[in-house]
């Protein structure tokens, strides 16, 4: 292959929820020669100080954890592959978005200060925390009232998992921490910064998670003056700018960059990217109408597209992360989840015992059985909202629903109403692509799910109607920025380049006889989801909500 | 007591679905000397011949079961009491209803015969058999096409589980049964009809279960004609006439009876009763606006008034039950089912662990979490029509509903949302027989789990927001069964002087400060029911019961 050093390789790290994952790349071969685990010491923290238990919807998390799973994961290559840190030209990190933080003018995160460490608003605000969501009505409540154009390329509202409505919280509820931050940073971001000795904002947390775009900037100062006054200098004063994008580097490897790693000076680092986004590169996932399904414990759904799209309940969309495309993204807020709730909460043990006593895991006995259950779940129609729904209708207050309980319904049929309920819910996504104009030719599966779950992506190439392939490729987004490490070194030419360097198997799934059904069914779908995000039960769903709070 | 003979018996025995269970009541002190309890050889029948099974929703019974019941019920009575059988002045039973079956003229079941031991129809008919789904619609339609009166006594329709659609698909499917037939007899009157030696047809059973009223008679045999020639002359040749109703009595022990049970031929017997209202005169609903609230696998509601209303989605009323009063009745098809069915399909082993560690039943210790629960299931809400829905809406096609599910969602709260979807379902028959003008003065509420469950009884009376009251009687169908026994012997003078024969304690549960939540969280249950069974959702509902079928 043109351009590719022998005997180079480069790292990635995938910081998840409660992990990083980290693999080494040989950049000759496309092989992975080693990977390592590193769990967060604090994981997500729900109590602070220890003991004093956080609002509900809080979810934190200390930043050292993740300097710390750096070095842990470091280490552990260095130990396990003997590889010499000299051979490695690049790095790569991915990340949850939007998890930021506030960090002093020297990039040191403020709860590491003795006089913010009991501060809960000082530390990281992961993703999925939930304290602001009164803050995002107020910004969509503020964005329509004046006219906002940047609403309409977040299917016309945005959740409180985004960044301003988590800073406006601070400024709400610590406003000492508002005004020490000389910066709220991804923290993404934030650790790369601490890898290459200086600060950066990159274009695809602040594109999908900022209000930020290519053509409008982020919000104006007019905008922020109207929502909250204290607020007015946040994106001129308390981000880094300018907004930096692949092609571009985020730099070299410094001093505390290489004392964190082992690696050498003057290694080179790629701009962050979003987890979710990381294994593009790595399934090829690099022209117009491809679209990747990130299937785990919630689902991911990106697209590729020469169109600029103004898409209602769509998440986000940014342009030029690839050449020449507006990659957009969307959200089932709740998918593996839904069959882990149902391992945990209501299913008897004598399935576990039958599964164990045939060798299987629970999913695969669970899989056997539920293959047996007619299509339609023999009566059973579910809304796969137990986390709220994030698209099309981008409301936590919509719940789960189970339509079609009898006294002989048994839990395979449940689980499989819920595996079918996902599937529907993946394609009311892809119509909503197709609807709006953007052609979709190729849908690739990744994530853990799509590997570990056969019927599940059978059902899913049913539902859709079409071939969906799964790339059987081991920490996909730990090597999709391993790759951008590489490109970030000059040791790959491209991305469509960074793909071909590696080989894997793939499984094709391709729709069954059951295909013809399912589109009867996925009409049922739409009917009760229809009642219930925009109909009569909507209100219903409001109240029940309502009642938990 | 005036009229009270001492040293004195009246045997009570109770044909439930599974078993009988008979008492041996002593008339003197009002106690329950021996009980026994003989379960069915056969139980339900869902194959025939042996091993090849029955369509879907068919119940069948054994006739000889109910001889075998009768006989072993009364072996246990005279081997645990000592009692002389000729102490014994009065026996009456209960049954299922309609549960029914063809006999020829001597009284012998079809079943019986070489020729038709094969043949499903010529067996038992079980009150929830739901082989009849088509005859209940075509008899509906030609009812109201002809605008027939008879419908209107019945909330506007019957349902599969009538007499009638049992026979219309008996002679459909097995005309040779029909042909044969001398009679189709309700199981309650035709095992009197061993006891006594001469056939009888009982206003209880022909009133709520085949169309008969005192007034009107059987459907004409016009109707007859035109639904179906075959059955024309139904009701003047395969029904006994005239039909009796109490105070007559079934007659006298034959020696036949005298052989089964091992009393004195001679012995009094009452006519039958359905087994939902065996109990009325032990717990002394005897008058106007008392209600029978029956709480069991199922649920029945038995209202006493002085009017004749016709009640839309009420099962049935006869009139003369009860001197100068119509006895209306409603019902839930599952109401403790819904319980079985989480127990057993939907919990966790670990629930039963923590039961029996704590030396508790397991519904004893699921009542403890869910009292933990807050009041509305803490934002779930549920449709209690895990087996149709029985009234308001007669409608099987009506299927269970959990709204409000997400991933920490823990079995208690769903446990509780079955307790309160329960009693929201109690509450909307409670509402529709005073909306229909009938007062309501006094709730009584008997059956097992008014018995067992405390915790639902409470958010009964939460949701009636009016007083309950348990009497903690045993077996009290079986013993209201003897009191009608003694009434046919003479030894008591009135049902009303019945009940206040027997001693027991009572439980009252009275409003809690829940009740005001309740009253809206009912308004939200009303609103699901009738999207559902009336509104955008019962489309939906029909399809998935057809994708069932």
């Amino acid at each position: 292959m043109k351009n590719l050093k022998t005997n180079t390789y480069a790292v990635g790290i995938d910081f998840g929820t409660l992990s990083a994952r980290a693999v080494l790349l040989d950049l000759e071969t496309g092989s992975i020669v080693a990977e390592a685990l590193s769990e967060y010491t604090h994981g997500v923290i729900t109590a602070l100080p220890e003991g004093n238990p956080l609002p509900d919807g809080y979810a934190l998390q200390h930043p050292k954890d993740y300097l710390d799973a750096l070095s842990a994961c470091f280490a552990s290559l260095w130990q396990t592959s003997g590889v010499s840190p000299s051979a490695v030209v690049g790095l790569g990190i991915d990340f949850t978005a939007s998890t930021l933080l506030p960090v002093d003018g020297k990039g040191e995160p403020l709860c590491f200060s003795t006089v913010f460490k009991d501060e809960p608003h000082a530390y990281a605000k992961l993703w999925r925390h939930h304290g602001a969501t009164k803050e995002a009505e107020d910004i969509n409540r503020c964005a329509r009232a004046r006219g906002e154009d940047f609403l309409s390329r977040y299917g016309g509202k945005i959740s409180s998992e985004f960044f301003l409505p988590k800073v406006l919280e601070t400024a709400r509820r610590a406003p000492a921490v508002y005004d020490a931050a000389a910066c709220f940073s991804e923290a993404g971001d934030w650790l790369t910064r601490r890898l290459v000795g200086k600060p950066l904002q990159t274009a695809v947390f602040a594109g999908y998670k900022a209000l930020w775009s290519e053509k409008e900037g982020f919000p104006s100062a007019a905008f922020l003056e109207a929502l909250e006054p204290r607020l007015s200098t946040l994106f001129t004063e308390k981000v880094i700018t300018p907004v930096k994008s692949f092609p571009d580097i985020a730099g070299y490897l410094s001093e505390e960059g290489s004392a964190l790693t082992g690696l050498p000076v003057g290694c080179a680092v790629a701009l962050p990217t979003i987890d979710a986004h990381a294994a593009l590169p790595a399934f090829g996932i690099v022209g117009e109408g491809e679209l990747l399904l990130i299937l785990g414990t919630s689902a991911c759904h990106i697209l590729h597209a020469k169109e600029e799209r103004q898409i209602g309940g769509i998440c986000g969309y940014v342009q030029g992360l690839f050449p020449g495309l507006y990659t957009y993204e969307a959200g089932q807020s709740c998918f593996g989840d839904h069959f882990a709730w149902l391992a945990q909460n209501a299913l008897p043990d004598a399935y576990r015992a039958a599964a164990e006593q045939e060798g299987k895991s629970l999913f695969e006995y669970l899989n056997t059985l539920a293959e047996q259950v007619p299509v339609g779940a023999d009566g059973l129609l579910a809304l796969d909202w137990f986390e709220g729904c994030r698209s099309p209708y981008d409301n936590d207050a919509l719940s789960g629903l189970l339509l079609g309980l009898r006294t002989d319904t048994r839990p395979e049929a449940i689980y499989r109403a819920l595996l079918e309920a996902v599937a529907f819910g993946t394609r009311r996504i892809v119509d909503t692509y197709k609807e709006a104009g953007l052609p979709i030719s190729r849908m690739v599966a990744g994530g853990g799910i799509a590997e570990k779950n056969p019927l599940l992506l059978q059902i899913l190439a049913d539902v859709l109607n079409a071939p969906v392939t799964v790339p059987l490729l081991p920490y996909s987004s730990a090597v999709g920025s391993a790759l951008y490490g590489a490109l970030a070194a000059g040791a790959i030419e491209d991305p469509a380049a960074a793909g071909r360097l590696l080989s894997y198997e793939e499984r094709l799934y391709t729709p069954s006889g059951n295909a013809k059904a399912y589109g009867e069914i996925y009409g049922e779908y739409l009917s009760l989801s229809r009642l219930f995000a925009e109909g009569e039960g909507l209100s219903l769903m409001q109240k029940l909500q309502n009642r938990r709070a």
